[in-house]
């Protein structure tokens, strides 16, 4: 099985250097707002401080798991951003002292140039960024281009991960060797959930694996898809992805997971780093946004969080007006003004502890996000939140929209729990053959999430996977086929 | 005065290479008609051949009068075929022998890596590329960026002859020196022909000159103006430049007048490449259409033109109706099918001179563009031309407009001579106070043309110009001074 290592472990080495040093990053959404006069700037500014600890950390490249723009096309200044700060970055003598082993005209054969930039002897590169495409930023129109293969036919990043067929995904690793370590990385750029969830079930999407010495390789997948549930086959269950992986790094998602979890079926670890530019008020967001260097030494990693510097705080709150009957009432005279006054306060409290935290942090944008979600059922009243906004306008990088008013207080888990595999078969025959396939599958794999007893897990620490169990999804084809 | 000396002089010397090659080519208005099924490729076929000639000629650099891109915002298309392009025939080992001796920083101000790329370690270039923006692909939005910068941010493209300015133009050259040839390149980007026009009557251009040995340098001067009068003040007049300049490439007309033309009062020459794309069907574009191999050597400059080959074969002719009486009569009965039989045959004649021309040449595109220009005054009457064109769908590259019905058949030469000085002058003086100092400008130059006798021109075949005269605009200043 997979074991971490402590940072720090280089240095106990020498010789030949076998440690990959990996930045990680992803749904950086060049461009998100830019004609904001606050916040115009912000996907610029942290985009340059990822590739700066990308420099600063000495990397042996940038992984990025898409959604690089925001805009499917950018805008000329995003894309000049972009290109100035990789320019800036990723170009210079540092040696790089890695080596590609797999055929590079295979992994980037959608290229104009398919071969890694790096190895372009016209092009002096000093941090090689790989990346897949994400939802924001995917392949359309007639010339089947998308806003990475500007940067990519400029040299400036390897866009992997791409398949042309809708019919079938072969994924062909980029395959990476330093000193003794070798990763296999896979990827596939963002498909419409429905699509790639149909595709996994009809045994349409294949991880080649190199031929020689297969479990010698350290597997590291990028996926840019819904992670959480949104609907019945809008996600990719984490059960669909093979289990010879070590490592997968989730895209898309924007709230920062960073640290590695294990799927304790596929026996792989999932890292998901969330964006680095808040892009929606909700509480995802809110969670402090990190970057994540990985290092790979063999079959062991370790993933070091480093949080960014450069995000615009953000502030969430809920309040349900109701359950202050000592404060106010509905029924009272100048509740509405009670109600403003309350809301105020609770905006001031978020301002000043923003004020708080970003004190001795020069690289925070001064004004924060702040939003008040204000539950007013019960008999309340809105009122403008326009007017209420006015006393912030300076004070706020969002002053309209810092209230929202919502009528019954969600669940934050608002994840329906679906019917068990017993009730669906006890369901009339008829109404069971009109299920899709996919939806037996579904139901199928939430009922496996808690039966596990199927999977016998061996593990040893220091050797990785010894005895690899079956997926669901393999169990699920070889019952198919019977 | 210049002297031009014949091509295969350099084969004559040896050692030290003194001769700078430099390939001139404008208005490549990439992306022009992209999405046409038949001449959507015709833009970055034609760019794809002008680098092939650079690099095939081994020229020291590329210097592009603008429009590079036709569209402001070019599409993802355009600008992926673009950068490939430059990448393939620019980027390389073959060194570059030639120095710059001019300020980068201020040279490159408005870039973000204001130096010259060929220079930056980072990027092996074995052909820059030197090229104002046009009219079509100038710096707009609040970023003032413009569609060259994200190839000058990429590395692929030089950027020069911009200002920040609408007040005045400082233009300070950049300084080239291979051997004992030195060049002063100045350029200016697209500016608004009426700003232009009046900043020169304002005195508000400077032509900067090197202080070291000002007489020791080819002053070769860029500029994407108007050079026909399009009206008062919306051109730029040859005799506003400087004096000094030795060639001025002018960019933005679309007929190809390749070869020097020399001013006679201004003792420079002029040489107009024209576009590299037929954009209009009209006249001018029907010329043959040739880059330029510019040689300079010391002061003496050779221009070689290279016929493009790609160039989609256009033929365009004029019919006047009422010039055949003999073949058909607007009273007639039938007569439209009798018009419309000869009209056809023309047609049919120009695609046969189309096939014999192209015999031979497998680089030039199939389908020819056609436009017979149908007089059809003296009381006939126009007819479908849709479905007259549905005749030649397969054979020609426009079928939409072949024909083009006009009434009054327009004079070719339908600049309107202008009232003379003298004319001007017997006015009444209330009407003459009214005219702007632009207008008595504009007459005067148009009377200037004719009056050199002010104008002393000493020449001198080696020594280039020994005694500069006054220009009119210097002449006009000092009048004003007065």
């Amino acid at each position: 099985m997979l074991s971490t290592f402590q940072s720090g472990f280089r240095k106990s080495r020498s010789t030949v250097d076998d440690t990959f040093k990996i930045l990680i990053a992803t749904d950086i959404h060049l461009g998100y707002l830019e004609k904001d006069a606050i916040r115009g700037n912000d996907t610029f500014v942290t985009f340059d401080e990822i590739m700066k600890q990308a420099m600063q950390n000495e990397v042996d490249f940038v992984l990025l798991g898409g959604d690089l723009f925001h805009d499917n096309k950018p805008s000329r200044k995003t894309m000049h951003c972009c290109i100035e700060v990789m320019r800036k970055y990723c170009m210079g003598d540092r040696p790089i002292i890695f080596e590609i082993l797999s055929d590079q005209a295979v992994n980037f054969s959608h290229s104009k140039f398919p071969w890694v930039n790096y190895l372009d002897t016209n092009l002096n590169i000093s941090i090689p960024v790989f990346s897949v495409h994400g939802n924001h930023d995917d392949p359309t129109g007639t010339d089947g281009l998308c806003a990475i293969d500007l940067l990519s036919c400029a040299g400036l990043i390897n866009h992997f991960g791409r398949s042309r067929s809708v019919e079938k995904l072969e994924i062909s690793p980029v395959l990476l060797q330093k000193g003794n370590t070798r990763i296999a990385l896979y990827g596939i750029g963002s498909v419409p959930d429905e699509r790639l969830y149909r595709m996994f079930i009809n045994n349409q999407v294949t991880m080649l694996r190199p031929r020689e010495d297969e479990d010698g390789w350290f597997n590291l997948f990028v996926i840019h898809q819904n992670r959480s549930k949104h609907g019945a086959t809008n996600y990719i269950p984490e059960q669909f992805l093979d289990d010879f992986l070590d490592l997968v790094v989730w895209g898309h998602e924007h709230e920062c997971k960073i640290a590695p979890v294990r799927n304790e079926q596929q026996l792989f670890y999932v890292t998901q780093p969330g964006s680095s530019v808040i892009t929606s008020l909700s509480p995802g967001e809110a969670v402090k946004k990190h970057i994540g260097l990985l290092r790979v030494k063999g079959k062991k990693m370790n993933l070091q969080k480093i949080p960014l510097q450069t995000i615009r705080q953000f502030f969430i709150q809920d309040v349900t007006l109701s359950e202050h009957p000592d404060l106010f009432r509905p029924e009272q005279p100048n509740v509405m003004l009670k109600v403003m006054a309350f809301c105020q306060e609770k905006v001031e409290e978020m301002l000043e502890e923003a004020e708080r935290q970003r004190l001795g942090n020069p690289l925070t944008p001064e004004k924060p996000l702040i939003r008040l979600r204000v539950d007013y059922s019960g008999g309340f009243e809105v009122f403008n939140t326009m007017r209420f906004s006015q006393k912030f306008v300076d004070q706020v990088a969002n002053p309209k929209d810092i209230l929202h008013f919502i009528r019954h207080r969600e669940s934050k888990d608002n994840i329906k729990e679906c019917m068990d595999f017993e009730a669906l078969l006890s369901r009339p025959t008829s109404e069971v053959l009109q299920l899709r396939v996919e939806d037996l599958v579904k139901e199928y794999f939430q009922t496996a999430e808690k039966v596990c007893i199927l999977y016998m897990c061996v593990e040893d620490a220091d050797q990785s996977l010894v005895n690899i169990p079956l997926s669901p999804l393999q169990t699920f084809h070889r019952i198919m086929r019977k």
